[in-house]
């Protein structure tokens, strides 16, 4: 079974469970996202960049940051539910979209520019 | 199939085939992350409170939220398959944690305090 | 005396007093900004609309929006400050821009269109 | 003169002049300060760590980063405005509690864990 629409379907019932419905519109929704990635941040902040590889496979690195990232996609899923987006479609059609718009040979090693 | 598991791999591909591995280190990924949700949180900022469950499923907007969901999820897949850590599995534990943290009667239609 | 300078100046001196400047390179310093604007965000995810106007001017939310925009504020002047950015002159400057950009007439209760 | 303060009261008449201040709540003020700093994440996303200090002195990232950072700057200034939070005496204020908390002979060198 499609593990996003499960886990879409359980944050559903969870919320559901305690009326917590009535707060997630988008906008405060965005915003309990917004302070979950704010929390991941803080988690590698002050990580110096030669030590990044390993620790995060260290603990408590590594569950910490697990938790985190468990905490932006859930909240991301409900988003996604209460906006009415199959995020799984969604998601894999900007894949090929992406791979569309940047052919391997032409980005070979190259960052997108961003500036 | 497991549709994160796939996602998360067709990421990888997409990163190996243009050599582009060498730019995503856990810190400059959460970066990538927050330029996505930066870009949803502009998409929202300025609808009216009271039109948001009706324009997010109107068009232009309903698809641009769609893409710029996406691309969180995608860089989120990928931070976690660099990281190294099964987020189909840490999300589904970090659900269950919740519910036993919010008992359902305790909390009925009360926002969890952050202040 | 400028506010804006001052404050850069001590945040400086409070950073090389620990000998914390070798963990301020532009990259950490924008992770550290964002771990305070999601704690920002927390204090108002769950705030309702109707009750913004009110509830962000009583205790204990006043006190705790002022310590995080003051977090926020601290690590956006000392990045200007590592990236050599005069902050003052450079946000005189752009509001200046969206004057020129936005003239009053033509936007007039209208939200400048992110979609 | 307080730039803090002169910052602050143009925008505010900036925001008047276009009758904007009807979509300035506190919560989509905050997801507007989210959009600006993602603009200004990803001008640093790919950067690589050891060409930091270098290309963000150099032209266009560093126009770019001035730009991104005023636009974080006045939407905060904008908050705080709205919150009636005075933002030049609270950072001060929080800048001594932050040397109060971090003796500088038991922090030196060590940055503050988050984990």
């Amino acid at each position: 079974m499609s593990d996003i629409a499960d886990l879409t379907r359980r944050m559903r019932h969870f919320t559901e469970a305690r009326a917590w419905a009535q707060f997630h519109d988008p906008k405060s929704l965005t915003l309990a996202l917004v302070g979950e990635v704010g929390e991941l941040a803080e988690l590698l902040q002050w990580v110096r960049h030669e030590d990044q590889a390993t620790v995060v496979r260290e603990q408590p690195l590594h569950d910490r940051l697990a938790e985190e990232m468990s905490d932006v996609l859930l909240y991301l899923l409900r988003l996604a539910d209460v906006v009415g987006v199959d995020l799984a479609h969604a998601a894999a059609d900007k894949l090929q979209a992406n791979k569309d718009r940047f052919p391997p040979d032409d980005h070979a090693g190259v960052a997108p520019a961003k500036v």
